[in-house]
């Protein structure tokens, strides 16, 4: 058994995929998690339709993550 | 009468097939769940209207599923 | 006075019809539920606006639930 | 002051017209109602754009709800 | 300094146009209100883009309510 | 540090411009506000995408809110 | 590891991009955050698909917020 909440905190320092409710998908080095699920990331490349963009530090609100893949 | 959290519980190590909200299916094997749903999936595929994408190891949060559907 | 939570009790075995948030009907065997009106279906049918699918055993999250038909 | 969970108990067996977030509206007499504004309704009729369906009884939950309009 | 659920009980028996979060206006009669906004219209009408329909008395849910103004 | 709530109270008796979730501007003169940043516009003009309302006294819902302008 | 609300009150005094639910992109100095995460921006820049808008002094509530990043 593997609680969400602890893999999550494993794989800090990781590259992670995040899927966001409105179909963005954020990839960058998980560098900080809390108990909502808001993240810290670094080195953020933000994918939409057609388009990447670099942004740098990123802090993310949990409630608005759909899913997260793990590198 | 079968409780929902004890049949996802009974479910670890199966496949399921999950909606969310958006329309999104995931199929994989469960292998972490917590009180709110969070579930932990390995061997993930993710399959939209004309696409799937493998995605590995994922992490979802509860309140974006519809359903789960046990194997 | 009939409390909906008594009546969703009663219908336990008997199948239900759920009208879902994003339209989808889900039809099926009512086998559990819980306080937050989660459920389990068995024999589950998906019908959307053209299609039908067969899900077997499905856990549902009570909070896309719009409404519930007892058969 | 006509509080309005006390309306709602006085128009027990009386016929009512729910408006639903996505629209709908279902129109059939109210049997029961609990601290949710979770609903009963019998003889329930739904009406969308240009379809009426029989649905008999239903279970509402109170957060789709949107206005009661009472007969 | 005027409180927002002070000058809505100050509205009792005046007539308020409720906007709602799916676009309808409706228009009635304050004759009750609790703590979550719910309240109860006499002599409602609802306007949707081209449409008027006179509902009656009302029960509408605080959640759904975007803003209130006072005739 | 500005905490946003004092903010909010400063600019009592200030005109501001709230966008709200569904586009709408509302503009108008702050006249009360509450713990979970209701407030209480007076001279309240809407503006949607093509036209301008006056709407007088307005009571609006905080959770509708995106941002708040101060002028 | 960098806690979220650790990283958004160092942030203080810095330039912001915040991605809000509804796309719009808000630019400016933060100058206040809550636990929230409601913020106060001053010389912010709103930019919508294609126009920009010069805010002035704006409070932001935190559930808009998808992301916030760091410049």
């Amino acid at each position: 058994m593997v609680m969400p909440n602890t893999l999550l905190e494993q794989s800090l320092n990781k590259r992670v995929s995040l899927l966001l409710k409105d179909g963005r998908i954020l990839e960058g080095k998980l560098v900080g998690v809390d108990d909502y699920m808001n993240m810290v990331l670094e080195d953020t490349e933000e994918t939409t339709q057609d388009k990447i963009r670099r942004l740098g530090k990123v802090i993310l609100r949990g409630n608005n993550v759909v899913s997260i893949a793990i590198k």
